[in-house]
């Protein structure tokens, strides 16, 4: 029913055209420059239906650290949510980066994201510890710049 | 006098605090999280006066294509441009890449960028052909996204 496969530079287009609308309008495209798409696809896959994008992940493999890779972005077409493909997604990624070599996977998501913290925690990742809690959730303060706290996530493979 | 180093993922916060400045109060932090400094910081530079930043460079190894080097982003302090600082953190870069094996570096401007699209042309790079010509200049459309067309660079190294 739902076809998995590696994400090609080509299907940039049909992901940057929905990326907004699954986010709920949120403007999300500035942190998906085609850069990830030229330069991650080897790692990066995508879910279809019928030639229909249904869900997709770009991760990739960290050049600074071999042993160590990063999802950077996964999207499921909110008519399909719910139904595990997200972690489908992330279990297959694990797959492709354990067979090159890597032992942890490191991602990370927005405080305000319980659902995410909650799925995460669900497939096995640690929440990287820090002094500041927020309702107990270890939260890194300016993580991405000012203003931009993250919970960080990390998974250390069997 | 200037002492260039490796990039450190340390050095993100003292970059992040003046990348928006850099750029004239341009909002540019959206284009450079974290990431790029925890997974690329083997390949990135930063160039300092007498303790102070004066200039960086971040770039990578493509994961999909071990021959193929990228450079994601390049500041210079406003007091310090035209030095030829800028094009010695290239030099470098493309030491350091091929070194590693690299055959071609990638790089890419907004159309707008009439000086960049200059130095990019004075260090060797090529413009990569499209259909689409603004005053002679080939412009690729929507390739970061719709509205967000971009001139792109490639350099054969020898």
């Amino acid at each position: 029913m739902f076809q998995l496969r590696q994400l090609l530079p080509s299907d940039y287009p049909a992901v940057i055209s929905v990326l907004n609308l699954w986010w709920g309008g949120r403007h999300m495209t500035d942190m998906l420059p085609k850069l990830f798409f030229h330069h991650f696809h080897n790692t990066s896959l995508i879910m279809e239906k019928e030639g229909e994008l249904v869900a997709f992940l770009v991760g990739f493999i960290s050049p600074a650290c071999s042993e160590e890779a990063y999802i950077h972005f996964v999207g499921v077409h909110p008519d399909y949510r719910r139904q595990g493909l997200a972690g489908h997604l992330y279990q297959r990624f694990f797959d492709i980066v354990s067979k090159q070599g890597c032992r942890t996977v490191r991602c990370l998501t927005s405080p305000s994201n319980r659902r995410s913290i909650q799925f995460h925690s669900r497939l096995g990742f640690q929440l990287i510890p820090s002094r500041t809690l927020l309702e107990g959730i270890p939260i890194h303060k300016d993580y991405d710049g000012p203003g931009r706290d993250r919970v960080l996530f990390v998974k250390e493979m069997d």
